[in-house]
């Protein structure tokens, strides 16, 4: 199944983990445990400076708990209007801000560049007590279609949120797959950019069902705790969520599965272009959008391998391709036998 | 350590369900898979009803999520003045329903009586535009002290429910707790007596982290997919949490559980007593407030026994109690230690 | 000064009713008072079918306390990017709602166009959990540009509201500019194509600070009482508010000063053409948007004629306009005045 | 009419300042207007001290937004459970907090006593993450039943509220008629007793519409004109509301009329007692709680004295009250009559 990386299994190593450490013993409820206390720690190592971490069940809260402490409610986020805060959160940003608006700002189909974003933020009007004036930006990492920003555009925002007295948040529900892509340090994508907090999610690369709430500066998590209770996200049991981010961050696990699954998407992407099927951008990380033909999708989806039909935009026209999601158990004979399904003849190892 | 039943393990045949069925395998997200699907029918034949059932991580999410469906945000909820709702979900309550208020109705120190509660809508300005009248009744069964209401009780309060056209909500963190201490059918203490809609929990009962949100009048399902989306609810991976409560209802596990833990607390009562220990109520579930010396308490304490300071009014005095929780996993070496920490001789097993 | 119509004074008749009527006599509060309680039929006769209506004291709270009522707190309004809801009204959309969010349609600078909704509402994933689905359609009559909506279009957009099950709202800050420049009876602006709810301005058409919440399907009123009173909008005198509006929709006050106002756009239009000097638009209501030099802005401007600087899109060109606009009070005088401050000689009346 | 003081006309002076200098003029709108702008200027003499000052519509609105800067979404609110906050708001204050509860402090039946505080701020869990803690005190001067709180009592509040980190917040509706009974300056009843923010209402006593929201602690006016907007609270022509505050406070107006009210409610209070009838309190301000018989109160109400009935506790008994609510412009006449309605002859001029 390439419908999306959460379909995907947990993975053995977090099991085993759970297994050994959580399952039979008893400890602090409300994330007083041995676990959660660790959590600051070892992120901190991660990211090569102090952080503040709480485990969250899903993206959304994580994303909008963010958002709540990084803007308020008469201002607005400035995010892309393909970003998964704009098309996939209902109206959660406006829940936990308690009424930001979304302000789009573009230049490419699923980035913002930072010739647009300067030029938003110059036209601004930031006194107009009838607007609501930007207070965040927003961007994803990697995007809503796999590829992702660079250390020199993410520092080129971040100087552009200092200059405006602007937040900076990183919506990282693959920035894993971002990190192995640049092969770059996480502190080059974040904090060194000047972010000012993150998500950084888990449960689509190997956790059953976590994600990361990453804090660089510190006076945005005062309250933090009181918005997650109040919006319900205070787990009693916090030490099963945190011993996935524990075992998620041992062993380069993180990176590992997040390199496997890009490496997979561009074991696809090779096959794919040598049999001269068109795919919308190289693949950067774990996702692929291909021109198919209708018959081959049918092929495909019916040998197992289903796909959401993704219409995107080229030249001013939207054009029909597929979107093909890796993850960390894709394997290479799922990648070969989804070449098969397609027409694409195999004939030695991938 | 009995300081609440949200520290205690997870129970082994849920372990054992999710390495089988879910560790290592792909299914939809966002609850289209094959556990989550199964659980309105799974629940149904719980209850003898058709019921709407959806898994949450919390109980504060799964108490408010369902309260924002049952009353606007102009109307009051209708609670016990120390209720879980009104002392330990901090202003969640209000988040979920958009703005409506707690109106305190009492007569036990932790009961709503039928009595009170008929004098109090009997009362109510219904009309006043300038007040917020109360739309949903909301009892706690087990009580915050560990008591329960009979059916009896119950089916008065869903007759005065259905007289005022209120809805009428059960928060049932310890619903098992309480028919086990019942021994009746979860009807009679549910949907028979008229309740509309109720939270069942299964975090402090074995499972890793998951909690019911229960349905039983179906107009009160529209929109909660929705609400659960925009609070951060929905979870992605939601089979994770589905496959617990499927094993959870599975073979009386939640019932099994619930009167281990209600066995165990009556053993420590019937120990207690025969050592001339106060304690404050006989035990009904798996709650004691005992009355010790500090001496004892410290004794308890340094054994591994910890427990909360929990001061329980008597005839309009403060007494110190210190509560004390069983749960599933807790053993009957457990209390035979803690009787000698604090004095207490066993000379039989126990 | 030509900034705005909210810069306009009260009009005579209004102060001598509140003289007469209002100022020395004592009735009923929070809406029980004698012209309150003849509000809904005087609207009624207004627009040949029977209205509910409230009055309100500021054109925001009117628009977002009827939204409030047409739209949920997961759900999208359709509305202009250039509407006051989207530029002048802060996150009060938001506010009132709890939580809905704004989308964009357009098709012209100012307006919606018919086949940019059918458009929008036939590519919208209507049951998407993770998107927020349109609920509402608003659109603003006359527009931010002082243009108006034909009965033909409003009637479409009826239709296509009434197939998508959407509701329809009108927000008429100047609804008696448009009505009077259409010369067409108000209901075929309003609920004979199809619209559910509107509001109707007067604070800038004669009344000291009132505007009109009209509700053509009463089950949308519904509850609004109450939603008025918790964001602080039930005056208790609310017979000083009602009053102003009684005055109002008298003896046509409120079309003879819509009329009026208009009349004198379009004598400044003419003068203006007559000079080989640029409008945008022809003058439909009371706005009109002017090529100026420099120059000749700092002259009307020292010469008391303010207006604001209003840069308006032309084939893909920002270009610098000016914004004037007319009111009730408005003088030939001053139009000649103003045409004299920027080197238009008139010699003969106007 | 003695059924509330909201029932009064606006006085003789309001209204001829507006017809003089607001009905046929034209000015900015928004607050940019020549009274708003005077209002700071204005209060500041009044009190003494630098105050921001706002003019509002409502009591609810300006309370509400008051308590929005001035307690969190996750905090609470401590007031009298039979203050006006607590029974004749809706949910106003949960809805512009963002979700802050009541918490309810007494000691006697209309007001917080200065030992209850300071007991139940003692007790208070500050830091527990599952509860709501109190933020800010807020207080009615006068209280629902026309007492008025001492200078002495209100110093040991801002006491104890600056050794807790309380904000301090007076409901100051009837303000007024507080000041003249207690015949001391006004800073005494606010921020000399160290009062962070207050309200001051002014339509029940001589305007026609409109309340003073005072900030007397800088730091919280930050982001309440934005807080107003969104709410629908920014008037457009605000100059209208503000020229009623000039007025109101030009020339001891404010005072004289409540002062006179003050009178009115005295006078009938020792009528009713040399004719013994038992009046509950002494006559602190304008409101009377007499008991009548049920004979005394038909023939009062239809001689056109209207009441409203007010059951007050009497020693733990419901004991039947009449309300009589005098105003600015309630006479001796007025009074007179009420007593010869309910059989009291006056033989003398009173």
């Amino acid at each position: 199944m390439f419908l999306s990386d959460n379909t995907a299994p947990a993975c053995p190593e977090i099991f085993a983990f759970l297994q050994q450490h959580i399952q039979g013993t008893t400890d602090l409820p409300y994330g007083d445990d041995f676990y959660t206390q660790q959590l600051n720690e070892f992120l901190s190592v991660i990211f090569d400076t102090d952080v503040w971490v709480m485990p969250v069940l899903t993206g959304t809260a994580a994303n909008c708990l963010a958002l709540g402490q990084l803007c308020n409610n008469y201002q607005s986020i400035i995010c892309h209007e393909s970003s998964h805060l704009a098309i996939s959160e209902s109206t959660a940003p406006v829940f936990f801000t308690g009424g930001a608006r979304l302000q789009y700002c573009g230049g490419e189909i699923d980035k913002i560049t930072p010739q647009q974003l300067a030029q938003q933020l110059e036209a601004t009007h930031w006194n107009d007590i009838h607007g609501s004036p930007p207070a965040t930006l927003a961007i994803t990492q990697a995007t809503e279609l796999g590829r992702t920003y660079s250390p020199e555009d993410m520092q080129i925002f971040g100087d552009l949120c200092k200059q405006y007295g602007l937040n900076y948040f990183v919506d990282g529900a693959r920035f894993a797959n971002a990190v192995a892509a640049r092969q770059c340090h996480p502190a080059e994508l974040s904090w060194r950019a000047g972010v000012t907090a993150m998500t950084l999610g888990a449960s689509k690369n190997g956790a059953f069902n976590v994600e990361a709430l990453v804090i660089f500066d510190p006076q945005y998590a005062k309250g933090i705790m009181a918005r997650a209770k109040r919006s319900g996200h205070l787990a009693s049991k916090m030490r099963f969520l945190s011993a996935q981010l524990h075992t998620y961050f041992s062993n380069d696990l993180w990176l590992n599965n997040a390199r496997h699954a890009n490496q997979m998407a561009a074991l696809c992407d090779r096959l794919l272009k040598q049999h001269s099927i068109e795919t919308r951008f190289s693949a950067h990380t774990n996702q692929l959008f291909i021109r198919l033909t209708e018959s081959q999708y049918h092929s495909s989806r019916d040998a197992g391998y289903e796909m959401y039909h993704w219409p995107l935009e080229d030249q001013g026209i939207l054009k029909d391709y597929y979107r093909l999601v890796t993850h960390w158990s894709t394997s290479a004979e799922q990648i070969a036998g989804f070449a098969d399904a397609i027409g694409i003849k195999v004939t030695k190892p991938i």
